[in-house]
């Protein structure tokens, strides 16, 4: 079966809205075991409109029509397929009553536009909308079978559910279920993932797809069939092999959500110390509800003056180090934990560009330390010829990882092919 | 000049991501005048895009491919179009040369698998990509010019805004030319705007256009033609003298540039204090770079513990008024100020939810206050019936508009009509 969408509107294919009903329906094909195979995004115009139902009615076996339903004249859909289709308009002489009905129970007259809304191509059968006043409907041109469903999303989404999926599965039976599992990776570009993988032959109706998502890639496996389904564990398992500590979740879709889970999970205590990605570690944590039960502080001490006075830093270990340097993050990190007796701490000090650092510590220049009660970790990298925006989000990540490692007992610090290391070092408290 | 959009990748289909490289287009080609036309979504399957590209090649005349020129083997634009088209895959040994200089710059190997990433379609016109390794490309197939892009946004953009856009004026020619003029407003909804601001009715030529970006709208107002250009000066003082406080940049796309700016020129400095925005405030001024020049410190106090320990609010104030009290937010704004001895401090501090609070501060219920050094203003806000994510992107932006008006010596708070005010006050230090 050939499943296409059509998405209408104006609104949509100028970028005036991000079109989440073409989202949210692939999403839910895919929850049904079906895949969408061809998404298309028209103007209200009504030539476009006609050209385009008539282009797709040849390719696809069915195709859900979203959008340009309701009462007003830029709503052309019912019209256009009406003229593509060689039907006549006729009135629906129940929906009629049920509108009148509807506008009565709210004490409101009907205003003479949603009487177009009574009017259906000859010989659609209409699906109920029980949401507004746009039905929906549904006829057969040429090869595919078309199901129009208004825009709005409480409309839209019970319509689906309710009476396109069992449509679908009455005329088209039910088809072969897909399931897809995720495994986010960070440290590694996808064409070094890929090498990696790439020798491992899949089991027939096992796919791979990567999807880069600064600064993860997350790998997709497909499994199409029913033996597919059964081959899947044990070939995660080689995947998760070669890996290795690629990659950082199974269930998430980035280290501040794992992190997060751990910490609540675990009941420990965090405090951070941010300088060049100032507050984007500490907000991609206070992202999630519940970020309070362990995030006891956050300093940005962007300035020298403020980690000495908020994190204790000593005068003396800026001056003989540099602020962007091993000594200076343990000792953010290291402070930043003692303030509160915090049972973890974070710190992150560096370059962030593109301007500003020196020969010594060029843009880029990041170092990242993490402290328990007895240990320090840190690490200085060069995260050379990146934007502002990704040496931020990539010292998050690092800093979140080492963090993730850490609180799963293993070892704290590991290599990433994308980032370079200057230095490492890992110190005893006394 | 029929212009159409192809988007290619499983995970847009499928709806693992929202496009919004598609929505971002159509808006950048609205920007220069131009109507994208119609789009097609297609996954990584072979065929299909065969299929796709040689439809679209007899309708179009000219279309922005974007996606699928990775490395990887679910990359397959680049095979799809040489196969369309009858065209053996060539490769192009400058961009060969460039990978590997551009691998070697960043201290590592290139993998061989990049090497793909070196095959065009014979005849294909390379397209540079300053930001990444896959080159964009062009071709003619029967009556349409192909444009391909890679799909990661920061490559993307670029690509089209340098390449692109100057290649279909070269080839397509000007078409009328367009002004387009933006008002960013913040605090009022979408219809309240278009209200107030659809009885004027516009000059010949002149249309409005309402694009929301959480939390802002932005007035789009597009000026066709040597008449409308003339006459939209006027306008747009009609335009400001109907929005008033509404409109909080006319150069900025969000509230932290227009605020960075400010600060940098008046060479000033700022500290903050956040709860429940939880150091979001911080990194979106740090997103800018030159932060360092104005930005001392923000501290985000958690805890009650921190707030009494970094900010000096006192326990009494947080024993007598709570943690979400307008008195606690102009005490850690008075105390963030005082630390450091910052020009300006600015505070949030609330329930950003779904969970926690009380019945006397629920969820979406914040706090916030700006102190210079003579003066104090707070305001207490009911942002309720939003997400965590709204709530605290709403709470920074009225916090960063009350310093914006203040930087400007305009009234600091006013009134938004989208958000309910549950108190309001100033107060002079002594």
């Amino acid at each position: 079966m050939q499943l296409e969408m059509i998405c209408t509107g104006e609104e949509v294919l100028s970028g005036q809205i991000v079109d989440t009903n073409a989202a949210w329906f692939a999403n839910a094909m895919m929850d049904v075991g079906v895949e969408l195979q061809l998404r298309t995004t028209v103007g209200d115009r009504m030539n476009d409109l006609m050209r385009v139902f008539t282009e797709r009615s040849h390719a696809a076996d069915l195709i859900l029509v979203n959008g340009g339903l309701g009462p007003t004249s830029d709503d052309l859909c019912c019209d256009a397929i009406a003229r593509a289709t060689g039907r006549a308009l006729v009135e629906h002489s129940a929906w009629r009553e049920h509108l009148q009905e509807w506008f009565k129970n709210r004490n409101r007259v009907m205003p003479p536009s949603n009487l177009k809304q009574c009017l259906l191509p000859e010989g659609a059968v209409l699906v109920d909308n029980r949401n507004g006043s746009a039905p929906g409907f549904r006829l057969k041109f040429n090869r595919a079978w078309f199901f129009f469903t208004p825009g709005v999303p409480a409309e839209f989404k019970p319509m689906v559910l309710e009476h396109f999926v069992p449509f679908m599965r009455a005329t088209f039976g039910q088809s072969t279920a897909t399931q897809l599992h995720k495994l986010l990776t960070f440290g590694h570009g996808e064409s070094a993932l890929a090498e990696r993988l790439e020798r491992l032959t899949p089991p027939a109706g096992i796919t791979l797809g990567y999807r880069p998502s600064l600064p993860y890639v997350e790998i997709k496996v497909f499994a199409r069939g029913a033996d597919a389904a059964l081959a899947l564990p044990a070939y995660l398992d080689t995947l998760r092999a070669a890996l290795g500590a690629a990659v950082v979740s199974e269930r998430h879709s980035d280290l501040a959500a794992a992190v997060h889970e751990l910490l609540v999970q675990n009941s420990h205590s965090l405090s951070l110390a941010e300088s060049c990605t100032g507050g984007m570690l500490s907000s991609l944590l206070v992202d999630h509800a519940g970020s309070s039960a362990y995030l006891q502080h956050a300093v940005v001490s962007y300035s020298n003056a403020a980690k000495e006075k908020f994190l204790n830093v000593s005068p003396t270990t800026l001056a003989n180090h540099g602020a962007v340097s091993t000594e200076t993050a343990m000792a953010m990190a290291f402070g930043a934990r003692s303030v509160l007796d915090s049972d973890f701490a974070l710190a992150i000090t560096g370059i962030a560009g593109p301007d500003g650092g020196s020969d010594a510590t060029p843009p880029g220049t990041v170092a990242i330390a993490l402290c328990d009660r007895t240990e320090c970790w840190t690490q200085m990298l060069k995260l050379a010829q990146r934007s502002r925006g990704a040496v931020r989000a990539m010292s998050c990540a690092v800093a979140l990882d080492m963090l993730r490692r850490r609180l799963l007992q293993q070892e704290v610090v590991v290599p990433y092919s994308v980032i370079a290391v200057l230095e490492q070092r890992r110190e005893s408290h006394h």
